[in-house]
């Protein structure tokens, strides 16, 4: 007998992160017995999504354009340059904190055992962007992470070669944790607080 | 601005059970990032499945044929009918037992306040299939909760109007649990040791 479509459905579900055969096994139930509609608008949304979102040419964002609306908007101050990790640690800053700077995302952190180094990380774009001028404070905003931490130290190196002041987030993000599960008040206090890098 | 591709996955990803908007985040985000191929087999896997699953018009489980395979197989013994609530039920009885015989699946249970009643059940179709004569044994294989109970009870009182004897599975099934949670070897000796209702 050859994979029915339940079975096949059931399969797919399982690339989502934490989503075990048990659970999978629920979310084809509930979407077929429930929500039909529901789960034809998530069929409509992951292809949209798969096909036409990409990186945006100056910030690595995710975007559905060229350059993301952030990056192109005059209303943001171009004079700082906030550096993620991730995507998700970017909204989670723009969310909690009053941020109106530019941001860059690295979309990972330099983990040469894993051959993540500059390159992967797009910092010669980000080099190349400091070399241009313009860019006053170089907010680093790395996960405090033993990683991370390795990160912001070489970004903040990168900074000062180029005539640009570093700094980082203020005490109070938990060592050890991960930015995007920070809850807002913490976050935004530390975003407030940050302090030059000496 | 009008919400995002990104935006709208994310939230066409919370008609998952138990998916918030920080899970469905973090689906998003993995889903971009490292599977964008597994988001497009996902994508098409939901599409299909919404359209093309239906119930089988004998025993009203999920199926992509008029009749299910099972209930069109010749190996399985028509003499034993074993109802379930749900496709879940089904799927787990037919995982943890030897069980050759065929399936009515409810897809519910009794709940008169919910406007759930032997109709929308489909009683109908199987006090039909019971007078057809054929069928041995009623295995009544409902959840062990109140309204699993219940409806236990009306399908007992169905079958021994019709000739039919009714069993149900043996105590071992958790009193207040889910069939679905059982795990394989309680589920099996549960089904095993059924007794007749008396
Ligand atoms: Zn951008
Ligand atoms: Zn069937």
């Amino acid at each position: 007998m050859t994979a029915s479509l339940l079975e096949h459905l059931i399969d797919a579900l399982r690339v989502l992160p934490g989503v075990g055969q048990k659970s999978a096994q629920r979310m084809a139930y509930h979407l077929l017995e429930r929500q039909r509609d529901g789960g034809r608008r998530l069929a409509d949304a992951l292809a949209e999504a798969m096909e036409r979102i990409r990186h945006c040419s100056r910030c690595r964002d995710f975007s559905e354009t060229e350059v993301c609306p952030t990056c192109a908007s005059s209303a943001r101050d171009a004079q700082l340059l906030c550096v993620v990790e991730t995507p998700a640690d970017r909204l989670a800053i723009e969310q909690a904190t009053g941020f109106r700077g530019l941001y860059f995302v690295l979309q990972g952190r330099l983990s040469p055992l894993d051959g993540i180094g500059p390159r992967e990380l797009g910092l010669d774009l980000l080099a190349q962007r400091l070399e241009e001028g313009g860019v006053r404070e170089l907010i680093v905003a790395t996960n405090p992470t033993v990683e991370g931490e390795a990160t912001a130290h070489y970004l903040a190196q990168l900074a000062r070669a180029r005539g640009v002041a570093p700094s980082r987030l203020a005490h109070g993000v938990p060592l050890g944790g991960e930015l995007e599960y920070v809850d807002r008040g913490t976050l935004s206090h530390a975003f407030g607080s940050r302090s030059e890098i000496p």
